[in-house]
C-alpha cells in the first residue's frame, strides 16, 4: 500500500492548475489546511454531491477514470443547473486498503478531466479510508443571475438540451451483462455543457438538470413554481427509460421562447403536476435514495 | 424507512440559517440544484474532511450527535488555521439502510450545533445511501490575509493554542471499555475557535492545527518554512498522547512574540526537522490513512 504521502504527490500532480484560466486566482493550492481562493465579485453557486460504491456506482462495470469522471460531471450539472459558472472544487475520497497508487492516479484524472472541460480546477480534498469507495465533490463558481427550479411561468415553452433516457438504458444492458459501447452512457454520460452556456440571454425562466429523471424534475420544476407542466408525446418518446431514467443530466428548463438547439416538449400551464397529453403523470423510477 | 422528502424536511428545519449574521447573505437556500451565496470581497479559504464509520469514528461510542459535532469541528479548524472566517457549509452523507429520521436528525443537530458556535451556516448537501456511514463537509468562508504553514521564521516563538492529547488519552481508555467522561475528548473534541478569533493581528507567521499529532504538525510546518522547529521538556509534557496524539485539533503556530492565553513550548531555529531537547524526534502514532 502507498503511503500518504506517495499518494498527495500523485494527486498534486493531476491537480496542478496548470493551464487553466482560473490558476491565477488560486493563491494557496493543495497541501495547507485549506485552499484560498480570490473569485470575483458575482455570488457564488455551492453544490456537493456524493458517490458510493455498490449505490451509485460498480467497478465491476465502470473503470475508476469513468468513476470520477460521472461524479465530477453530476457536480458540475448542478452548478450549471443554476446558471452558474463551475470554477473550484474540493474531491474528498475514503479508498479500500488494496487502492494501488494507479487506482488513485485513474480516479483522479478522471475528475480532472471533466474538470477541465469546463475550465475548473481541483484546489483542495481530503484522502481517507473505508471498506467502501466513496467520493464526495464540492463544487464552488460564480453565478451572476442565479436561474432557480421556481421560475416557471404561465405559456413558458418546455425544452431539454437533449433526450434523456441513454443512462437508464446502459444501465438495463449492464445488468443483463452486456458491457459494449451502448453502456457509455450509463458508465460515464458525456454532458454538453455548451447548451447551458450558450443560452441566449433573457429566455430561460427556470432550469434543472435530469438527476432522477424527466418527469421528476418537471414535478420538482412545477411544484416549485406553482405550475402545471404539459408535455406531448408528439414530442418527445414515451418510454420508460426517456422519461424516468437518471442520470444524464442533460437540462430541462422553460423559456419565453426555444433556444437554439434545444428540444421543444411541451408548455407550461396553469395548474399543478405534470400532465402527458392531457393526463397526470407521476415518477416511476429507481433514486439513489 | 422514513422517504427523501421527509429526510429533507428534517433537514431544511434543522439547518434554516436563522439567526446568523450570514442569514441575509444567502440566496438560495437547500432545495435548488445549487446554493447560492453572496459573500463580501475578500479571499476565499475552502476545505473539505470526510468521515468515515469504522475508520474515524465508532457509533458504540459515540451519539450521532458528536460524530456530527466532531467532523464539522475539524472541518471549522481548518478554515481557522487558515487564518479564515468559516461562513457556508456543504454536509454530503451517506446513511445506512436502517438510519431512522430520527438518527438523521440528531446527527444534523450535531453538525449545526458545531457549526453556530462560529455563525456559520449550513447551506446545501446531498443525501445518499452507504452501508457505511460516511459524512463529508465542506466549507468555506473569508480569509483576508491566509495564514500558512511556510510561514514560520527563525527566531519565532513557537505556541499552541492548548495542550494536545485529550483525545488520544480518551481512545485509548475507550478501547480499554472505559465510557466515562474522560472520553469525551475523543468523541467530541471542544475546539477554542476564540484562541486564533482573537489573535492579535501582526504576532503570527505561521499556523495550522493538530489533527494527526503535534510533533507531526510541526514537522509540517518546519519542512513547509524550511527552518527547525525546537521544543522543550520544561514547557510541555512529552507523553506520547501529547506528543503524538491527533484529532485535538489546537492551533499550534509561531510568533513575534507569544500571543496572550497561549502556552509557549519552543523556537524557530536555522536547521531542518523537530527537535525536542536538542534531539531529532519524528512523528510516531496513528493516522487515519
Amino acid at each position: 500500500m502507498p503511503s500518504e504521502e506517495e499518494f498527495l504527490k500523485t494527486l498534486s500532480q493531476i491537480f496542478a492548475p496548470v493551464g487553466s484560466p482560473l490558476s491565477k486566482s488560486l493563491k494557496v493550492g493543495i497541501g495547507d489546511d485549506a485552499a484560498v481562493v480570490a473569485p470575483g465579485n458575482a455570488p457564488l453557486a455551492l453544490s456537493t454531491d456524493m458517490a458510493v460504491e455498490g449505490t451509485h456506482f460498480n467497478r465491476e462495470w465502470s473503470s475508476l477514470y469513468e468513476i470520477g469522471g460521472k461524479v465530477t460531471a453530476a457536480n458540475l450539472a448542478d452548478i450549471f443547473a443554476m446558471g452558474g459558472t463551475p470554477q473550484y472544487l474540493l474531491v474528498a475520497a475514503a479508498i479500500p486498503e488494496d487502492f494501488t497508487n494507479e487506482a488513485l492516479k485513474e480516479l483522479a484524472q478522471g475528475i480532472q478531466d471533466e474538470a477541465r472541460r469546463v475550465d475548473a480546477i481541483v484546489v483542495g480534498g481530503d484522502l481517507t479510508r473505508s471498506k467502501i469507495l466513496t467520493i464526495a465533490i464540492s463544487t464552488f463558481g460564480e453565478v451572476s443571475r442565479p436561474i432557480l427550479r421556481s421560475g416557471a411561468c404561465e405559456g413558458d415553452v418546455v425544452a431539454i438540451s437533449d433526450l434523456p433516457g441513454e443512462s437508464s438504458r446502459g444501465l438495463k444492458l449492464l445488468q443483463e451483462g452486456i458491457r459494449d459501447e451502448r453502456t457509455k452512457a450509463h458508465r460515464y454520460p458525456s454532458i454538453k455543457y455548451g447548451k447551458v452556456i450558450n443560452l441566449e440571454q433573457g429566455l430561460v425562466h427556470s432550469l434543472t438538470d435530469v438527476s432522477d429523471g424527466l418527469i421528476a424534475e418537471l414535478e420538482s420544476l412545477g411544484s416549485a413554481s406553482g405550475v402545471c407542466i404539459e408535455i406531448e408525446s408528439s414530442k418527445i418518446p414515451t418510454d420508460a427509460h426517456t422519461l424516468h431514467g437518471g442520470e444524464d443530466h442533460v437540462f430541462v428548463g422553460t423559456f419565453t421562447k426555444l433556444p437554439s438547439g434545444w428540444i421543444e416538449i411541451g408548455r407550461v400551464v396553469n395548474g399543478a403536476g405534470v400532465r402527458l397529453d392531457g393526463s397526470a403523470i407521476t415518477h416511476q423510477g429507481f433514486t439513489h435514495f
